[in-house]
């Protein structure tokens, strides 16, 4: 896993977007980073190439069983103009953590971030500076083989392709409405809750869209077991600030590891907040409403960084949170994560990756 | 849904392999079926087409959150030279019950089994006809917008592929051995258990590799709520045989509803066999095994029709079944299957579609 990365520059770049309008996930840089896996012979032939369409078999085991992993992370431009990538480390080992799980071959950790790091560099006229806008980076791997057997693949593909993003909150952080799912599950221990794999976002969506419909913006899941155990709100972990204790569901098996809830975490409790991981249920969170002393909610991801709950809806309980402001504890980590990743505050925590 | 199927054929037709030496799933036929639908215009441009890869975008949302739904049926050549399918109208109902889980947008279920019927005659002579061989045919819908972001897609194209197949017991039927998995979960009701989507794939293989470690051809999945009861076996539905009764688990939503589950079931209430759908738990199994009672069990697929479990291993409890051989009562439900879908027997259930 020492081969140098090739690098093939197109001939043919497009024409940056404008910064104002950017959205999310739907304009791709110029190239992208590939590299192949064999039986036998391991991951070979790591390339930064132009960006263009994959030309797979329809029998390919991706598109029939699902055999497929992906990471998500944000490439920073400063405002002096360097580039920075936040705990690139985590994200690529928590990608071989899903690996492990899907029976897909591991990667080299310090290698995949490189081959960030170079991908990165080469389109770095890609990162868009405008306030509050980043490179979205997409590391991901799919499964080869055309061949219609449920079995692992002998063939896949590992490739990081390149989104310029514009501000999640271009008008200022706006709470979101969130619905406690009861009838669908995303995930349950024994499962795949706690990789980054397809199989649980296709899980999502049939709770997701019935939440729209009834003017909801994502779900709270609950444990598939028990249905009474919070678990994580649409795509994104989630905590509670309860009578000035913050507490965020334990890691058991069914939920995503988040990395900006690990982040949370550690910006917390080096605040000297009491920040607790453990079982929360729905009932407890309605009493502590009910009691007045729901301070806070949050959900925290790499897209939104933290997203407040402004209000949770639990079969008709209709909890109204911080009177639908966003929460001084969000807010603070909600700028302190963000002045990190921006370099425009210290990073005690060595979080900060910076593209040479 | 009622736009002609459009017809391109191949110019450079595939030589026919051998039959003697098929295997499952790894050669695909000269042509297939693709159709196209978009949001506004609904499905489109239905096509046979020659196979070929698919051009796709590395951004499509298929690779990503795996939205995407399958089906598995065979087109069986009988002596006397005709092209018949078993109940290809259900397997379509079935896909629709996975497009509504998955937000997918349906299909009108008698054009796609004209669909099924128009590619099959056009690669009839892919059709092989030595004992025991057929042609696979699998649908398949993919999602397909260049977006990264979680929602459903307003792009998917629906598939058909062939793979001429060969015979599941060239050798005669050899019961398998299955290992009980206690740790890992395929499925829990509330998720995607009752559909054929990627995810339930995915989430399989990890156990399955542990089971093939241990000497073990499949995993016997317990549910994952209680790790009590009997959900599946492998990819197959799952049936015991206790004191004359026959009892397999029922379909309570986190368990494939097997066509071939549902034909042995009907098969059985025909002959007079008591056949129950209930909850099964795996002590129940045990304790009958202790007791003598333990009879037959047998698991039910498209692939292999009848696979009978000779040994079963609970927890070190190692069960052999039967004395290791197929029980007469799953022999005969093989029997009375391969031969309607053969042509060789009356077909009172009207299961049979001739292609013409």
């Amino acid at each position: 896993m020492t081969a140098a990365i090739g690098i093939q520059k197109t001939t043919t770049p497009k024409a940056k977007p404008n910064q104002d309008n950017l959205g999310f996930g739907q304009i791709f840089s110029d190239h992208m980073f590939v590299m192949d896996y064999t039986e036998g012979q391991g991951w070979h032939d790591p390339m930064v190439v132009p960006y263009g369409p994959l030309e797979l078999d329809p029998s390919v085991m991706m598109f029939h069983y699902g055999q497929a992993t992906f990471e998500g992370l944000k490439a920073y431009r400063t405002k002096k103009g360097s580039i920075l990538l936040f705990r690139p480390f985590s994200n690529m080992e928590r990608m071989n953590v899903s690996n492990e799980r899907l029976c897909i071959p591991l990667l080299d950790v310090d290698f995949a971030v490189e081959a960030i790091k170079t991908v990165v560099s080469v389109d770095q006229d890609w990162i868009p500076s405008a306030e509050g806008t980043s490179l979205y980076v997409r590391p991901f791997i799919i499964s080869l083989d055309p061949f219609l057997g449920v079995r692992p693949a002998h063939r896949y593909k590992f490739m990081i392709i390149l989104s310029p993003v514009g501000a999640y909150y271009p008008e200022g952080i706006n709470p979101v409405k969130i619905y406690v799912e009861k009838n669908y599950v995303r995930a349950v221990k024994g499962g795949l809750g706690f990789t980054k794999t397809p199989a649980n976002y296709a899980a999502s969506l049939k709770a997701q869209e019935e939440a729209h419909h009834q003017g909801y913006t994502q779900v709270l899941w609950l444990d598939g077991v028990e249905k009474k155990y919070i678990e994580e709100v649409g795509t994104m972990n989630v905590f509670f600030k309860i009578d000035g204790e913050v507490i965020t569901p334990s890691l058991e098996g069914s939920l995503l590891p988040g990395i900006t809830r690990d982040s949370s975490i550690k910006l917390l409790q080096s605040w000297g907040v009491k920040v607790t991981e453990r079982k929360l249920s729905i009932e407890e969170v309605a009493q502590a409403n009910a009691a007045g002393k729901l301070e806070e909610a949050f959900g925290t991801g790499t897209a939104a960084v933290i997203s407040p709950i402004g209000e949770l809806n639990y079969d008709g309980n209709v909890m109204h949170i911080n009177n639908g402001q966003i929460g001084e504890l969000s807010q603070k980590i909600y700028n302190t994560l963000t002045g990190i990743q921006y370099g425009e505050i210290p990073d005690p925590f060595n979080w900060i990756v910076e593209v040479k």
